[in-house]
């Protein structure tokens, strides 16, 4: 007897037993859905790139984290994001591509982080970006939170806040107090402040160096509350001149009126001036998203404006917006708080039992005229007892099982019975029973 | 100005643009839907695995292909096939499966290649796997035709032809030849004759020490023809005792009857002698499946039965069944032979083109109306004129656009242009149009 290899995966590598795995595709397949009903187009870009490629903009954490080899003569890396691999494809591909260029992209990539809970290595990040050439109306700014609020809706786990901002109106106010210098560092800090609280965050912003009088007045500024348009007509009421600022104010007030056009109901969204992304590229619009009932999910879903996605690779300038649902990791959290379970563990509706030998062909055919009728169906083909085969349909988890013996051939009926219970076993035509399954 | 990089991607590693990929996803898609309708579970395992866990098996050319690497205290591989991650799987999870358990997995492999014309180094595998716990009935074998010949009907890429044979008719053949020993030399050589023709098979056998009598009789074997029930009848006319051989003979009656019954046209399969497929775990049935027009494509879809699938990893015997499709390569065939082209290069049925600023609220409701009722819609917001927008339409390939301007706002219509010509331009309702578009 040879020695054998204990069947194990990595820690931080998710795979899931088939019930949990239809839930998951049923996830993912509701994000597609919603994507390409807003007309974004699928990409499919390599898990494998030249390092040199990849790595362009890279630098620090993420570069520590990477997935990175020789092979042959080659420098490779797998992809730790779907943004790079997006300004990748616009630069090559500039002049085969219509802008504004709408794509989505829902695969995985790979971090190799410290494993640790909520964290993983290999996860699914579901993408979609807007890049314009050269320029892209502030109006596709609002559509994001629209796509994201279908999404929210269409998933169904919750009550959801879209949370919106503007990096130029954080930029400006902070170019105002003479804190220009230190604006990347305040931003972080900020950023944290649902994270550590209120306190920390002042400490942290004395240790910056910042006066205590400008850091209340940061204080005061994050925490500015009211309804949108109070909170505009505050911003505008703190008399900064600063160009940026002023930009940014009338960007957060187009892109949050623009929001109620595109039908999103008021409770779905509010300006949140604490939020900044920690990310360095971001310039106008931003967006987090919490599940109201789950604040230490944190972000579900965030994103933002930036400039120029492909200053590595090309002189053209693209602007663009985009988000990023962190599947993997919100599929996790939803399953381990219960707000999501496996409905079956079966992608059959029915399973289609022949009581012996003989009853084969005509179960094999009335499998065949349901799957002609969109109904997925299996066989079971084993010579056990029917006690075993019931055994079997029952750990399946289908929702149906078509039992066929003699006396169904005779009449060319079949006994359906629910397996949940419900309505029972009856005697039916093929044509009711699949009135029934539909 | 920073110096940039060329954005590139490595040779043998497909990407597409929109219009492609959009028929390339249409070709998943379908894939996807025949294998749930037949039941199978979907399964999703890691692209990185333990080398320790990834190669238990591997070993030679397979080895050498292989994507490994060191990161942090861990020998890691990148997934050359799903065969082995399924093995693992159940292995790992025999007490949560439900066998016979039915998977497929449709995602990337790697094969580190040396890159040349139709071989790809990251490739879509698209497999379904049957697999028993110590026993599974040998009509799941003329299942898995069943499922191929649903597969490449509705893919509508042409004529094919299943072709069937059995590992225990040839086994059993050369043992009673007393070949027993060469039995995998031989099968190698016999798999290659369309590639290499008679004469070098001949060659070949002789090379390997077969004397010349019994290559006439090995070249008479593989070329037995006729129907289905004649080649059953030469394959025991031949009068071989051998026990595995007859087996054989038995199974492949069995397996093709089923076949028929099964429904599948008998023009869409044959019995083949010369298969052998080079894979040596392979222990009963195999298949091969060709486009009949473009037998250099090779085998499109290929498999078989196997004994044992997990005798890696677990002492219980799991004998199963699969095929496997390579999507990524059939796909690259069939664009490069123009037997498929992309239908359009727009997943949005419609773009919604406001005439001015005013008409903006308008287009966007009409756009929610549309995808609320499953049309893909997308809005255009940039400032351009109309000329402009008509062009972004064209360009995009929507198969229509809606313009609204201030008539149509005031009638409650919008002005419906097939871009593609045919209905020309008509004032509708909304109403109407989603009739249309439908």
């Amino acid at each position: 007897m040879q020695n054998k290899v204990t069947p194990r995966i990595l820690p931080g590598f998710m795979e899931l037993l088939p019930a949990d795995q239809i839930l998951f595709n049923d996830m993912y397949d509701t994000i597609r859905e919603v994507y390409e009903s807003f007309g974004f187009l699928p990409l499919d870009t390599p898990i494998i790139e030249l390092s040199e490629v990849l790595l362009a903009k890279a630098g620090g954490e993420t570069e520590k984290q990477i997935y990175r080899f020789q092979k042959g003569d080659n420098d490779l890396s797998m992809r730790f994001d779907l943004t790079v691999p997006l300004a990748r494809y616009v630069s090559a591909h500039a002049n085969d591509l219509v802008f504004p260029f709408k794509r989505y992209q829902m695969s995985k990539v790979f971090r190799g982080e410290r494993p640790q809970k909520g964290r993983f290595r290999e996860f699914y990040q579901c993408d979609i970006d807007i890049i314009g050439s050269e320029e892209l109306d502030i109006l596709y700014d609002a559509e994001m939170p629209a796509v994201i609020y279908h999404v929210f809706k269409k998933l169904g786990i919750g009550d959801f806040t879209i949370r919106i901002n503007n990096r130029k109106v954080l930029g400006g106010f902070f170019s105002a107090l003479g804190l220009a210098d230190k604006i990347e560092d305040i931003l972080r800090t900020i950023d944290k402040i649902e994270k550590i609280g209120r306190e920390k965050v002042i400490d942290e912003l004395i240790k910056l160096g910042v006066t205590e009088a400008d850091t209340a007045r940061i204080l005061d500024f994050i925490t500015i509350t009211g309804d949108r348009a109070q909170m505009i007509a505050s911003l505008r009421a703190l008399g900064i001149e600063d160009e940026t600022f002023i930009l940014g104010v009338n960007e957060l007030e187009t892109v949050s009126d623009a929001m109620v056009m595109f039908g999103m109901p008021e409770e779905n969204f509010r300006i949140d001036l604490t939020i900044a992304r920690g990310l360095d590229y971001y310039t106008g619009t931003v967006y987090e998203t919490v599940i109201n009932e789950h604040p230490e999910f944190g972000s579900v879903c965030s994103g933002g404006r930036y400039d120029n996605l492909t200053g590595y690779y090309t002189d053209k300038r693209m602007p663009g917006i985009g988000i990023s649902i962190g599947l993997t990791r919100l599929f996790s959290q939803l399953r381990d708080n219960g707000l999501i379970a496996p409905k079956t563990g079966s992608i059959a509706k029915v399973l289609v039992i022949p009581m012996d030998k003989e009853a084969i062909p005509f179960a094999v055919n009335t499998a065949n005229t349901f799957r002609a009728n969109g109904i997925p169906a299996d066989v079971y083909y084993g010579t056990k007892g029917m006690k075993q085969k019931m055994k079997y349909a029952a750990r399946l988890g289908v929702p149906f099982a078509a039992i066929i013996g003699a006396d169904e051939m005779a009449s060319g009926t079949l006994a359906l019975k629910d397996m949940n219970g419900g309505a029972g076993q009856r005697t039916v035509t093929v044509d009711e029973a699949i009135e029934i399954l539909k």
